[in-house]
């Protein structure tokens, strides 16, 4: 997937969250850093989500150990709750929480039990 | 000051940040997007600083109430700390507390009571 479409469902991301109350970066150059880091950077009231964000046509999408390793790096430093994002493309959000993973790639998938926008918004509502 | 010259403190000041033990990351689109969003959001354990990052070689550095207003709003809702940063050239980084302002600009000088890189880890190592 090129960087510029990666970067429409980052602002996607980001403006649904927006437009639900939070506060909310896309990071410059991530990925490219020698520091690790996320996709998106979300917050309210003091709270913080970390998003590596991926969207594909097909029901699955695979993740590295290495990216894995990097949000899960970032967010116990930041203090944030780390998670998987997908645009599964013509059918919507699903949130994964970030695995630990001893293997070369971890699966997320459609049917997989992940969480819809409006059940993660609302449990992440009682969350904060 | 070009886009890229300023993205060359804000790398410094992450780094500066990240070899502290903090978690960091440069936000893209800063300024050009229709949501508030500062230059830096920086964290620790959950405490979040969020920065408007300035550079110059002269004594001081205007920003303007609306700069101000857009990251005294972001930081409102994500739950940040709202601080300036304004590099000095030749001389170092100095920060301030983001003031509220009635008036067009906000003026950061050199020899004000500021905050110096050390002093600041300190005090912000005692509030985490």
């Amino acid at each position: 997937m090129s960087k510029s479409k990666g970067g429409v469902y980052e602002r996607e991301l980001l403006r649904l969250f927006f437009d639900n109350g939070f506060s909310g970066v896309r990071v410059a150059g991530s990925g490219a850093s020698s520091m690790p880091s996320p996709d998106l950077v979300i917050g309210r009231a003091g709270e913080v989500l970390a998003f590596e964000v991926k969207s594909t046509v097909n029901d699955y999408v695979y993740i590295s150990k290495a990216q894995l390793d990097n949000l899960l790096s970032f967010s116990h430093v930041f203090g944030a709750k780390p998670l998987v994002a997908v645009k599964f493309i013509n059918r919507g959000w699903r949130f994964f929480e970030a695995p630990e993973i001893d293997s070369k790639n971890a699966r997320f998938s459609f049917s997989d039990s992940s969480i819809f926008f409006e059940n993660f918004l609302s449990k992440n509502l009682n969350y904060f």
